[in-house]
């Protein structure tokens, strides 16, 4: 009955633990979809917080098997944005399983998610560029749409989980939805990064649990802008500057130590050992840092 | 060894996501039944609110499909409190499962849950009532009881787990209990509502995550009392009146606008657009609003 | 696909819910070993509390049934503290399973999970000791890791879920790692505990949602220091006493008590009746608690 083939849906959304949103949506792909594996990527996004949400996403879509993202963070739900599901052009991960219920051992999963559902509001554009682009795209028709009596406020519910359970159980994007122009999907703008010879000004685009604070450069960003390997630089934010070093581990940097480090997704990130980077220099999602070779180090 | 038939344990508890109790009940159910589809509704419930519990259960259950509810909200575990296993009426949801082991793809998923259990607190009975009531029940026994040695702290890992991972796997409601009167079930105070000609009375049932504030209300009430269409209503809360406005959508309202809204499961809700209209009002659940349609429209 | 006998894979790691870290390890593991049932045990350990998360998992894992388990709780993550799997001696338990991929419905789940998976910090040891202790163990070896480019913060996702997908999916322990000796794994220290006649000074090992203490002393504790049955006991927190009464149910108490009660893991617990004891006795995890027989009661 479960299919290792059509792998799994996973589930991103802002509805929080509290109460019965998240598992609500699980339950009714769950209902349409017997069998399917179902993964929790967060339902913890701040609410309202597409960015978040988008960014969370695209860390993580490469590394899941295939299946099918279902992704809510809607606060134009009940409006007239639109909703859609796309298919990502990566081969191999966007091939429809066969309607066959049976296992097939001769199909190897592909290498990510072939769909991705959720509102039209650039939650899951990242993502779909970080599988290779979308392949085709449409917009949810009320056919997909379940529980026509009471208010549109709910959409994870009545519209996305009934969409992803239907393409996981082997439908077609033009069975669920009218053909848009993949090109027409809401973008979100690029993070602030601005990198020159001496200096690399970077958005932060997450603080986790532990006070890592991500930011939207690269380790080929610092090289651009002249400091690498594990040198000393200047870390500025908002007008203060914080002396900080270049490392590869945690284990690096002493106690009261700030480290410039390449994380788990390839980015830099502002790490302190054991000690929460971003209460050290106050920084939060948003905010933008200028970091800088120290110039002692040159003299 | 899935059975899809069978549907699946779905869980609502108070243990919160902070240590492992409610993980470990999840692996006790998983381990009497291997292969059954767990879905947490939430360990979310506020710690001994049973209240909340019960409302998050009743306007999930109607949408959950087949399968076995565990629901464990439970401030009098170790008393002479009794523990409960229900049936439902409905057609289909409540007929348990062949013991086969093997799929039956003839056999459709029933229309939700066909066994609820828990504590007999009131936590399970109005989801019992919108299952369309209770068609049998048992006083759970303590041949369902497991791990005799340690103190009478945990009935979810110890009682209502495997009795839920029985049912699920085909046992009937006479092998985990006795027979006791549905009737006597207890059940929990109505919330309150009030309506007359130019007036509702409503009890906030809960604040979501977006602080959309769900009272006991629902548009049949609000036309009742001569509100309607999109008319404007005031929102009198602890003396203080603001004015709001009947819509069908967040984004139908202005940035300061309040709004009272048909949500996802049919009650009327107090709404803003991207702002946490409770916070707003000042309204936590439990507390009373009266709203009546606004004089100014009428004049 | 879905073998019962394989059991299923439980995590307990201290990422957190807020974003995509518990839900990408989850993903990780259904990737590479599509069809295992997967039970979060919990991802709200304290971060880097590898403490907490230790009792966590000493306390539920002879509940588990078989399987794998992976724990992450890892403050050292890049330095080069060594990364495990350790097999246990219970016997049943620690047996791989077949490479077969059909299901063996003659093989009966064995008592407990038969791999666990972390690093080597302590985190795992009262877990490996509840189960029976240490048959074998591995350093886990590059052979394992995934991802080889991005930075080294992230061994949830690079090293320990794909070595777990591989066990549960019946590689041994050498096909993940080199041999070493299981008593060269790190142990953490007791925690306190002292018996005399009149007194027990026990940690306040873990303070749960409720706010119920759990002590690391036990009920024969109790007993050789003189107290037993219901009697009346005094509990002496930082210098202050608080009378108290040992019960075997919270509902035995009355508003304004507290109590001494064997709790679910049959460890002694601080407990009020809905309320909390810790915040009643200003207790938190770590701090040390002495109780002895009320002297009232004797004269």
């Amino acid at each position: 009955v479960v299919d290792p083939g059509r792998g799994a849906v996973f589930l991103l959304t802002d509805y929080g633990y509290d109460d019965e949103f998240a598992g609500l949506t699980r339950a009714v792909v769950l209902r349409q979809a017997p069998g399917a594996p179902l993964v929790d990527l967060t339902h913890g996004v701040p609410p309202f917080d597409v960015r978040a949400g988008a960014q969370f996403l695209s860390r993580s879509v490469v590394s899941l098997g295939p299946g099918v993202v279902v992704a809510v963070v809607d606060p134009g739900v009940g409006s007239d944005r639109r909703a859609v599901a796309v298919s990502v052009s990566v081969s191999g991960a966007g091939s429809p399983p066969e309607r066959s219920a049976g296992p097939s051992p001769g199909r190897r999963p592909g290498p990510g998610p072939g769909y991705l559902v959720g509102p039209d509001n650039g939650l899951l554009g990242w993502a779909t560029e970080a599988l290779g682009g979308a392949a085709a795209a449409v917009a949810l028709t009320a056919v997909g749409r379940s529980g026509a009596a009471a208010g549109r406020t709910f959409d994870g519910r009545d519209l996305f989980a009934p969409v992803a359970a239907r393409l996981w159980s082997g439908a077609t994007l033009n069975d669920v939805g009218m053909p848009i122009d993949p090109g027409s999907l809401v973008r979100l703008p690029d993070p602030v990064l601005t990198v020159s010879a001496g200096s690399v000004e970077a958005e932060v685009l997450w603080v986790d649990r532990f006070g890592n604070a991500q930011l939207a450069a690269r380790p080929a960003d610092g090289a651009r802008a002249g400091f690498g390997g594990e040198g000393a630089v200047e870390i500025i934010v908002g007008g203060a500057t914080t002396p900080g070093r270049l490392v590869s581990s945690f284990a690096d940097l002493g106690e009261a130590e700030v480290g410039v480090m390449e994380d788990a997704n390839g980015q830099l990130a502002l790490v302190c050992n054991q000690r929460p980077a971003a209460t050290v220099l106050g920084v939060r999602p948003g905010d933008v840092v200028i970091m800088s070779p120290a110039q002692t180090g040159h003299q």
